[in-house]
């Protein structure tokens, strides 16, 4: 074996001091293995931006070394960067059924091409260069999620994924606690595991409490049941289905990733779905609203989304109507409490009874608590921890767990995206981090929003843009045309001609004074203008608008 | 009596269906009562929008009515919109103590001149044309907080105002049980109640178990505290107050609005602060950190808040270090939950230690629960209910409740904003609702900001803008100088030449075929110029900025 590295390292890239687009390298001499690559939402104050990808210089620069991509389950914040990442590195990806199944109808929305997509089942164990890759089975909020336990030649990293302690799933397979202990006999050098619920005492509830709740409030009305939740989360459709098919009712799937999931899951066999029991949305009128329920999307409160369109009688086919009843089978996930709460009170405005968490036992989460993360610690023993998949407090707090279990604080790092931690046999240490950041995604256009832009969207969404233009004759420099003022997003022009008659003046007496002075140099005249204009505008209505003085010369 | 109208009218014209700018009217013949007059924070889609304060229309039609304006306590949600109703209506305003100190430093803020101001104290009774209002101490997280019992000549009018109840408050003056006890044998007629908690079972914590743990986390740490808190809350700034001084602490006070509540608070005898206690932030260094408790703004979050500065190294006299210990003693106001965690996340990247509220009870709510609710319910025993101070899911949470307890469906009102419900002295039923809604504030600007300047401010926002100028002779209408592209908040410019030189072709290109069809009228240039680039860029680059073509004659 070459000597010329030797140690492992281990990258997080991206999920570390954020919760989304996960992204952990691992590395040894010439061979890299990736761990998901998912994409995040963007921040409030990213305006304009559909969705934030890992920055992969450091991938790009060492693309020869990449020996493949293992995927632990099916989420966007898993996988949804791979499209993206494919267009500048070329790797084989590996993964469960159903999350090389969503890989793949990723890739073909992209019309990307020769992409190696294989799938490996729980308990398969792969060789990727100088790593051999095990997958154990996981509980989570979508099916065929599995952990890594990754055998490197200085010891076996383990990779938790996302993930809960549930005893009765939905589908019987049972997360594979026996292997963990098996692994923790073996010396574990370092797990890396889920620090999401750190923060929440006890122990997650099962999937199949939300059952036992939708069963009991199938059992007592006879009205139209409308049922909102994500549409990844397969387990939860299925136990609305299974509540209609056990109260006599016919299921509408509507949203379009809802109605993508129910096709996909159905066909590669994760979802149980009695013939006969979808009907068509169009065919709703042959049943009594007691013989139907909806599954739909929209359980965030998205504008867009199916749920809000039948709230605010924007849906083609389907309006909420007095009698309704809907169930939101979701949490607002931090940031969407004000849109879910909107949605929640247009529905009731229309006359719907609304079921939603804090009201009953619609919804649990997917990832464990601190008893769960306690218990993986246990079962595992590695010598050295990192936590991932949290912002800063969770990695922090899971720290202290940890070392609530006996593991030293030396022997823990919380890590920043591009951090990299250097590990042989018996040490762990930060070695130089390499680049990681935030890519934008605005349509089509890849990193091609950054901070100039960004500042001007959020100047323009404050207080709106005052353009001012000159024409000047480029011999003698004087005014021959304007100034003309046009404003977007400042004031109500129509009220405000005054306002707008004297800013006039305001850039006229500028010209006057410029070509008085002989002033005929652009820039100068520009920010002139630009002064003037922010002064008087500000004293007169205390805004400040982005002003745009542009000069044509004839 | 005047015969005339001889019903009584109650209007909530801001507070239902949404949580703030609370404002509700009590009309009787020519008699106008106002109850609070507050602001409403902006929503996430009203761009630039500082504050929103009540469409106060029917009011100024109807100002010759107007007797009087009752303040139930000293919040923004209650008395931030008086200094604006002021410039269009003149009432005498009556408050407790601290409230009327607090509309007072308004004024003074906004010039206001002449404002008639009247000190009340629970147990007061007043007389307001054919309405008499009596004042009973209640318990909030400000202290001075009343509620309302209006004798009319139809029935007792019983007004909450915020509350919760709390047998253990901090300045000794218990919620008057008593007060409310007997006007509930007096046959009230309606009963308007705070519907913010009603989705929480049980009992809010008094006020005082926050101190405990105040008390708790003094005890044990050496380390400098920086507490953070609501700066309207006296009664916990006291208590932070109290465990300095039983630790040996010296205090400062930091943040503006801060600064201002502790003068005020003390001056007005709200606040008991031992000679020598509170120090100069310029003194902290002659002390050690274990000597210190800094109490400041910004437990929201807010950028601008001494916090976040002290957080991201902007303040200018206080850093947090490694060792400082932090308290957030609040919860995130719902669609602050980002910002908090962010503030959280770069305290802990400082090194300090931050105790929040999922870690211990260093918060506790300032409304009823459930249980609270019905005591109220039970002890009032209304014939009709208003529910009041929530969104539409609250108000209809509470209506239920009120159901429950014996109150039929058809004596509960659930507004909306400029609803009007008529009550005889035995019967109650809704009529014609008046105008009522948001009228946005954006600097100086009252009302100038509507529907259309915030869709520009939203396009603006996502995709940006691009000005294309284009000067024309206007004898011959033939271009003589121009196109000229300038974009802002679309691309980063230098890295997108191609992408602009290919815009200016597009131009060029309607330009000449406008020329050749003799296309001069304005109008139709402009929209063949958009709709040419927006499509062009559109397919290119999936963005849909906000195009502005503006045409110069010379």
């Amino acid at each position: 074996m070459s000597k010329k590295q030797n140690k492992l390292k281990i990258i997080p890239l991206g999920g570390v001091g954020e919760i989304g687009k996960n992204i952990t390298l691992v590395e040894y001499d010439d061979d890299i293995l990736i761990i998901d690559c998912g994409l995040a939402f963007p921040e409030d104050e990213m305006l304009g931006i559909d969705m934030v990808i890992p920055d992969i210089t450091y991938l790009f620069k060492n693309r020869s070394k990449i020996k493949g991509i293992v995927l632990t389950h099916g989420h966007e914040d898993h996988i949804g960067a791979i499209p993206y990442i494919l267009q500048k590195i070329n790797a084989p990806i590996y993964g469960t059924k159903l999350t090389i199944g969503l890989v793949e109808n990723k890739i073909k929305d992209h019309k990307i091409k020769n992409v190696d997509l294989n799938v490996i089942q729980a308990g398969d164990r792969i060789t990727l260069g100088n790593f051999s890759v095990e997958f154990i089975k996981m509980s989570h909020s979508i099916p065929d999620s599995v952990a890594l336990a990754i055998y490197t030649p200085v010891g076996i990293v383990v990779h938790s994924g996302d993930f809960k302690i549930d005893f009765t799933p939905i589908n019987d397979d049972v997360i594979d606690l026996h292997k963990l202990a098996e692994i923790g006999t073996k010396d574990v050098l370092v797990l890396l595991a889920d620090s999401t619920n750190v923060e929440r005492p006890g122990y997650t509830m099962s999937e199949r409490t939300v059952g036992d709740t939708f069963n009991d409030i199938f059992s007592k009305t006879k009205q139209r049941i409308i049922v909102a939740t994500f549409a990844s989360n397969i387990h939860r459709i299925q136990q609305i289905i299974d509540a209609a098919v056990l109260y006599d009712r016919k299921v509408i799937i509507s949203g379009r990733s809802m109605v993508n999931t129910v096709e996909v899951g159905t066909e590669l066999g994760y979802l149980n779905v009695p013939k006969g029991t979808i009907i068509d949305i169009d065919d709703m009128n042959s049943y009594l609203p007691s013989e139907i329920v909806v599954i739909t999307t929209g359980s965030q409160g998205e504008p867009m989304s199916a749920l809000s369109r039948m709230a605010f009688s924007e849906h083609r086919k389907l309006d909420i109507v007095s009698g309704d009843l809907v169930i939101i089978s979701a949490s607002p996930i931090p940031g969407n409490e004000k849109t879910v709460s909107r949605v929640v009170d247009q529905l009731m405005h229309k006359g719907a009874d609304v079921i939603y968490e804090s009201l009953a036992d619609v919804h649990v989460s997917g990832h464990a608590c601190q008893e769960e993360l306690k218990l993986m610690h246990t079962l595992i023993k590695p010598k050295f921890f990192i936590p991932i998949h949290g912002e800063y407090r969770h990695l922090k707090r899971h720290s202290e767990l940890a070392q609530g279990l006996g593991t030293p604080k030396e022997n823990i790092f919380v890590a920043r995206n591009g951090s990299v931690i250097e590990f042989t046999e018996d040490t762990g240490k930060f070695g130089p981090s390499v680049q990681a950041g935030n890519i934008l995604v605005d349509g089509l256009g890849i990193g091609d929003v950054g901070n100039i832009v960004l500042r001007d969207r959020k100047h323009l969404s404050e207080d709106g843009l005052i353009v001012v233009v000159v024409t000047i004759d480029k011999n003698d420099g004087n005014v021959v045309a304007g100034p003309d003022i046009i404003s977007r997003g400042f004031v109500y022009v129509r009220e405000s001609e005054d306002l707008m008659e004297e800013s006039k003046k305001v850039v006229r007496e500028v010209l006057r004074e410029c070509e008085k002075n002989k002033i005929t140099d652009w820039a100068t005249l520009k920010s002139r203008i630009r002064d003037a204009l922010r002064g008087f505008l500000y004293e007169k209505i205390k805004r400040n608008p982005m002003i745009l003085p542009i000069i044509m010369e004839v």
